[in-house]
């Protein structure tokens, strides 16, 4: 059984819409960001860097001791997932580095940005536009080496893959990052033809959305996580 | 034949020191960020996001058209050596995941936030001390992760890995980013142990570092490439 650690973020997403793509069955465990579960003790030992979201693969039989095998960072759980079940990542030399280009360009580069981006223009306790307009305008120019890989490309890297699975969460999540993202035609056709992907739309709904009641409490609880 | 198109950055040196310790023959094409070379269209045909480094495989035979294959992204380019030559990442499930694992972790955490921490200590027009010290703070949580690791573990995962290889230049450049990393006795004994090693210290003289006369020049245009 796989089991999938997680929260209503990008980074959780990204691999809950890959689990649901696969179509294997998995657990969720919820982790409350409001009440740092993933600083608890057990959870860090799971996942060194206290984040969310960890994939245990209580079935690997990689290790000597036991079958479960935890896997931090959203990154490496996509590409343990691919290649566990042969799919949604090439499996020629060229094929599977271009995939995974793409995926550490999401996660050093997308990601962080977009995260700066929500930070300064949400949480972080001064305005500052100066700081703010360094990461929208960084934000924005990851947009656009999007958009002008796409105006040539279906999808990023080849088929459809765990690149785009990687990148979507984050360009969907443009609006809550304050990120315009008019002007880029091709990142919008490319984003919608995910946004329709049934499997897609069931991730989104992993972990169980908040209730309405609890969203402010929620929200503010998210943003002291990221600025802890 | 490989050549490396790359620039004297903790990202550049850490395929360069690969390369080292591989000891296998590699050609280095420097790029001048004074010149903003990788903004060039035959750079950006290379590597999309316009940064360095680049490596390029002239033998790959992984194109119907060409044997060349051209790889951005520092994290995939690790891989794909490690892959090609079949050193420093185990070929076992779990092996090989651990590794990819921090390699993600320095992808998406190390090297943005050492890079957010240098930026606005050296680089930002406007000293904003809330957001210094946001970064020096989380830099310094995420040496925390390591000193924490390292302290039950002689290298980050297993054998000394690319996933060490990933992480050393960064927190070399500690002072650089004015982050500290007093207290972090065990990251100290890991750092200290790869400094020491031979091919190391030749990857950090990869491309040739820049004349005394040069440095002011140098820093200046690196400060406005990152900003940029």
């Amino acid at each position: 059984m796989l089991e999938l650690l997680t929260s209503e973020t990008p980074n959780g997403w990204k691999v809950a819409i890959l689990l649901e793509e696969l179509e294997v069955p998995y657990k969720v465990t919820p982790i409350s960001l409001t009440n740092r579960v993933q600083k608890e003790d057990w959870y860090v030992a799971l996942n060194p860097n206290g984040r969310i979201p960890t994939l245990i693969d209580h079935d690997a039989g990689v290790d000597h001791d036991a079958g479960d095998f935890a896997i931090f960072e959203s990154g490496a759980i996509l590409i343990y997932l691919a290649e566990k079940f042969g799919r949604f990542m090439p499996s020629d030399v060229a094929g599977r580095s271009r995939v995974i280009q793409w995926v550490m360009w999401q996660m050093s580069g997308l990601g962080p940005m977009m995260g700066q981006a929500t930070v300064f223009n949400r949480y972080f306790e001064d305005k500052l536009p100066k700081v703010i307009d360094r990461y929208v305008r960084e934000s924005q120019r990851l947009f656009g080496v999007m958009d002008t890989h796409l105006a040539a490309h279906e999808y990023l890297a080849g088929d459809y893959s765990i690149a785009d699975i990687a990148c979507f969460p984050w360009v969907r999540g443009h609006d809550w990052a304050q990120v315009p993202m008019e002007g880029f035609a091709h990142l919008q056709r490319w984003f919608d033809a995910i946004a329709a992907r049934p499997a897609v739309q069931r991730g989104l709904l992993v972990p169980e959305p908040p209730k309405p009641e609890e969203m402010a409490e929620k929200t503010v609880a998210q943003g002291k996580n990221i600025l802890a």
